[in-house]
């Protein structure tokens, strides 16, 4: 298997981006992670895209061989993957395996999700194929309603407070004011969090990530080339993903996911590392209560113990193990496909020490967690400074 | 780069399916696929899955986690791919390098579409989605519009004709008339077809392949530990992908596919073998001028001769180059994602020696051809008896 490095990111702007559609997107985070992966004559031979719902969202399905035509690719092979939430970082994952068997020597991943072009009701239609339709969305059940069991089930279980879960949405609003790609800008306190609205209690509209138009594309090589073309190439050490029932209520446990517990095993296996050595971690944050089972299931702290550990500061940018610098899916955005990919960018600009007034001192390995629904896929991506 | 092995394949039977879901088919090549593959003690460790549009078809996204849910093979790593009508070959691809890349020792490989559970209307649309969004479908077109464009380009610069085109049906239903899984179990003759209602002129019902409920399976592993278990492995010794723009408008040729073109270059090139090495193969035949422009596109004859072939019955089971021994999308039925796969199940079948009444002498290479919406994308593989 060869090894596999990323040499240029880009991503647009998150945000409700009324005036760029689903291709205006992506071509513009193409064209930034092409241009800073700075090619001198290699070729691009393949890309991989991932994208959530463009079938019900846009009408658009065939995403894979859409973008290699407006992104100037044709007629190279083209792919869309797709994993719900977990896009992106499925994308990201047949990149990786598309390098490292030799089938590709130059790969653009992409994620992208144009989701402001429908009705709120059409997006929560959209997002509720994450799920299982005949068992769960048949039945009226919707995503802020399933993280709710969750988080009433950890609160029961282990203590958690209405206030433990808001301070991750303090957080990550707080690393988001720091990045100008985020949808939000705004730092929050406590207070803003427990006084927003109430969509399926414990969860407000503060503990949910929003609806976002956004793009995020990396480039991929053999680390080999990469070292002679690219000034600081990321490597990427491991990729493991794992899945579970699609409906919540086939699991062992609500206040895990067990396909994260899954996937992280492999990826330490793989990457020869345990959760100490990691330097940062992107996860995924869909709502407030996921980054807290998130950080438990990947080991960083034990269960039960990720709320108290954040309400303490434990993850901000100056804590032990920083999460979520890019401010997560929660401040920065979440357009579904793009948000795996995001990750990997923002690892990418910490390693490279370019993260400016977010940027973590010496960052040397960084993970990403990205998930699929409730929990039904999880894809976990480990990377350090070549 | 590893070798990679065929050592178990299955299929649903293809056709209107109301008694059975997207959940039922799925299981049921699965299984078969599983069963066949006779695995002693070997484990499962990847899925990928193609199918097109479970978003607008069945309300269901996410559909890789899904099926590893309900074929037991939690937690594996399970991917959906998808590239419209060329799902299942791209699918196959994937599953290809995992195992070549050494990723995935054991790979489940599947393709599956769930069409008969909505309107007619709302299946033209979804599959509206394999084309452009914004400069085909808003205007109107359907794909039988698109189709019957590069009929009538090819008739006038070629002299093809309505019954040169009929004789692709009456040859693909002759042939699904001998295989038991095919939709269409009755042989017709060129007059069934030219007095057949018109679709899009010069397209008539008969010239275009049906709305298909269906699923199908491989499995694959390396080459090496295929041929410890496995009585009869197919390697698959090529895989090549490659893109065209989504809408017809902008392509330099009406009566060509350059995608078909570019991946079979590739094909050629990875097997080092030529056109004439192949002894059948199973090709796009989504509408009957569309495997006339395949046979050409591929190499087995000139451009603008594949016609008076078909009409010779140069591709008929003792033809000299036998296409869609299986029906072909036409005759057995074109369940849109897993056509590609259902393409390399028969392959498999032929070279084993296993096709029964329509079993073609001494086949030792077969190639399979799987085209994306009017030819945005194409995926070729090619099979040979290990």
């Amino acid at each position: 298997m060869r090894k596999v490095a990323i040499v240029g990111v880009g991503m647009s702007k998150f945000g409700e981006e009324w005036d760029r559609g689903f291709r205006d997107l992506i071509i513009d985070a193409g064209k930034k992670a092409i241009e800073d992966a700075n090619l001198q004559g290699e070729k691009i031979d393949g890309l991989f895209a991932g994208t959530m719902a463009p079938g019900p969202l846009i009408g658009q399905e065939h995403a894979g061989a859409l973008l290699a035509d407006w992104m100037g690719l044709n007629p190279i092979a083209s792919t869309r993957v797709e994993a719900a939430c977990a896009s992106g970082g499925v994308a990201l994952r047949q990149g990786f395996m598309a390098i490292a068997s030799g089938m590709h020597d130059c790969v653009v991943v992409g994620g992208v999700e144009k989701m402001t072009d429908v009705s709120g009701p059409d997006v929560v239609s959209a997002l509720g194929g994450a799920g299982d339709q005949e068992w769960e969305l048949f039945a009226g059940a919707t995503f802020p309603g399933i993280y709710a069991l969750m988080a009433r089930r950890h609160m029961l279980e282990y203590g958690t407070t209405e206030e433990q879960m808001a301070s991750v949405a303090v957080k990550n609003h707080f690393n988001a004011a720091r990045n100008k790609y985020a949808q939000f800008q705004k730092e929050i306190d406590i207070k803003t969090v427990l006084n927003s609205k109430v969509v399926a209690s414990p969860l407000k509209v503060f503990d949910c990530s929003p609806v976002t138009d956004g793009a995020a594309c990396a480039v991929l090589m053999p680390l080999e080339k990469a070292q002679k073309i690219c000034e600081q190439p990321v490597e990427i050490i491991a990729s493991a993903q794992a899945s579970d029932t699609l409906a919540l209520h086939n699991r062992a446990s609500l206040t895990e996911i067990n396909a994260t517990k899954v996937a992280a095993k492999k990826a330490f296996e793989m990457a020869k590392l345990s959760t100490k050595d990691i330097n940062l971690a992107e996860v995924h944050d869909c709502f407030t209560i996921a980054e807290i089972m998130a950080i438990e299931d990947l080991g960083f702290f034990k269960k039960g113990k990720g709320a108290k550990a954040t309400e303490d500061g434990l993850t901000s940018l100056k804590g032990e193990i920083p999460i979520n610098t890019s401010g997560g899916l929660k401040g920065c955005g979440h357009p579904v496909g793009a948000t795996g990919v995001k990750q990997a960018v923002e690892i990418t600009w910490q390693l490279r020490g370019q993260a400016k007034e977010r940027q973590i001192k010496d960052a040397q390995i960084g993970l990403t967690h990205n998930v699929g629904g409730s929990g039904a896929t999880a894809v976990i991506h480990i990377m350090k400074k070549a």
